[in-house]
């Protein structure tokens, strides 16, 4: 597969990315208007029916099959003790996730979606079929020292995140969540959204897991000293992608524009699958017209990258797991804006009207799905 | 059932609101802190767990029954053109709501709650056995000219929401949602907030389903004139809900201190609903413990009545629909936040130490819900 996994590849396959459905974003923005409610009083949940439409050309569309690919690597950069938790967790946690262990296990069981966890570079040898194996490299370079990755791999991660997102589509996945597990990627997104923006580390930077002042500090000095020394070019993602990010982050860049290729909508997790939300904008800004918000992350740095990407989360929880948790609770509100403009009655039906009272208390009509 | 729906009943009712159990709220935190992830990860999450094991005194417990009462009712007020739609639309969306089709009936379906629809003081008559009837009036005063209802009428009003609670308890319901429809009651919560806060209409008044600039600007001086000329008591919040609100707001406070009563959480929904909210939480501060928020309502006054109450709302999906469409979609993250401390591994079952990884690779441990 290598042979295909080029930059030329890479390029051919974004011009695949085109925009929305624009009669289909139409015909349910006419479909929302008829509908028993004050014009907009529904909100973002019209708003992302609209979406939908756009994306899948389809007025109504539910419910979806979901699938939450979780990206797992490991960072060179844990040496320099950026980490609450040791590398090991990366492999302990993506075992974990296989057997529904950890809180995206639980959240993804408990709003049915399917949890598909993929090494992408994790730094172990280890015996686990569930985890599906695309390993780049055994972790990144510490980019305290060195680059990431080169700049072949950088497209390597991408290409195989783009193939995960094509054979969710052709698995029949309606809709894709994009999570993340690797100790001390929390510092490689804080250098790729400084890379990208310019902005300083201090306000990019977390704790992430919980680390303290002194480690919090060198974290800072970290991301900024990467940056200056790798030089990483903001107009050039891949560039960036690959002087200081991680295989999780380049293959979740990838899964975002292999969502939009096929043309499926995709929810963004927390700060660090936001981030890699933004390389696949700044790669291909086309794409953005696929990826749906989920929740406010925590971490420093999320706010960032959503300015960027102009996007508002939808839920406040205070959440900073990462895994992808995020995804699963917003999976379950797409299927509620898809069931409002699916299931309710419009003006005319739901008889707003005073002349429409006694017809509709003399006759059973639309059920609005419910198991009567 | 009038004879026991006196003021005494009512303060006598309220006696039986006791606090959060401490003890199962601080073995919901030590759960907590024992699961595979990093401490406060999973922010509200969390903190909703522990906030249901202070109510039910379990430190587990799902999935709960879910039922969302929305009390109906007409306002008087509407005679003076405060409202986009006309009074009829109170019946027709009540009768819309049994039959599963409006926002809130779709999102019930959807979200697998129960919708019960209460006619606390409809202007018609009309024959819908599916709607129960506890209608203390034909709608009330119009507050433009004189009280909205007597003292016995809100007492009595109240009473009724503390026993819808009631039955639903005993009907096996294990959270309950507060929702309304009744054209004209942003009017009439701007009025009750303004009372309860001395804040002016100005920073209170919306333009609930979508009114021109010359029924906004009447709507505002309606409600400051209603509060200046009908004084009430900011501290008898009984006093408040007789003279500037209605049988709709009156019932939904009951709701809510009769969740407290029975120990049952119960969730807000929009601006009225926060209003109603207030109300309870002034006539017993204790029963703000039993209340979950759901989303940031857009109306006015919604931000105001939520620093009274010092919540934050989860969702943000700019709705301002009313009819309780925001509790169901809060219904599903509390099963969430259920799943999580009942479903996730610890720290020790996760093996989340290298010594721990041979052995999860040879056991099946817990499988978190999942069905494998």
């Amino acid at each position: 597969m290598d042979d295909i996994m080029t930059e030329a590849a890479l390029k051919a396959a974004l011009t695949k990315i085109t925009g929305l459905d624009v009669e289909a974003m139409e015909a349910a923005r006419n479909r929302q208007a008829k509908l028993a409610k004050p014009p907009g009083s529904l909100g973002r949940l019209e708003e992302l029916s609209i979406q939908l439409a756009g994306i899948t050309g389809k007025v109504t569309s539910c419910p979806m099959k979901k699938r939450l690919i979780v990206l797992c690597a490991d960072n060179g950069v844990v040496d320099e003790g950026v980490s609450s938790a040791p590398r090991s967790v990366t492999l302990a946690q993506a075992i974990n996730m296989t057997k529904g262990l950890t809180g995206v296990g639980v959240l993804c069981a408990h709003y049915g979606a399917e949890l598909q966890v993929v090494d992408m570079g994790i730094m172990a040898e280890y015996d686990c079929p569930e985890i599906l194996d695309r390993r780049i490299a055994f972790g990144t370079g510490n980019i305290a020292k060195e680059a990431a990755m080169t700049r072949e791999m950088a497209v390597k991660a991408v290409m195989t995140g783009i193939e995960l997102a094509g054979s969710a589509f052709r698995e029949g996945a309606g809709v894709l969540g994009v999570g993340e597990m690797g100790i001390g990627n929390t510092t490689t997104s804080a250098a790729v959204l400084s890379a990208l923006t310019g902005l300083p580390s201090e306000k990019l930077v977390g704790r992430g897991g919980g680390i303290d002042d002194t480690a919090f500090i060198r974290k800072k000095e970290i991301v900024t000293d990467a940056v200056a020394r790798l030089k990483p070019d903001k107009d050039d993602p891949l560039d960036v992608l690959a002087k200081v990010s991680g295989f999780d982050i380049a293959a979740m860049t990838g899964v975002f524009l292999g969502a939009a290729i096929n043309r499926l909508p995709v929810v963004i997790d927390g700060y660090i699958s936001a981030v890699a939300a933004l390389c696949a904008f700044r790669l291909c800004p086309a794409a953005k017209d696929f990826m749906i918000p989920s929740h406010e992350s925590c971490e420093a740095g999320y706010a960032a990258a959503m300015k960027e990407l102009s996007m508002r989360p939808i839920l406040m929880l205070d959440m900073r797991l990462g895994e992808g948790s995020g995804c699963p609770l917003v999976f379950s509100i797409l299927d509620a804006a898809c069931a409002i403009i699916k299931n309710m009655a419009s003006f005319e039906c739901a008889g707003i009207d005073d002349g429409y009272l006694e017809d509709i208390r003399k006759e059973e009509r639309y059920t609005g799905g419910r198991k009567s």
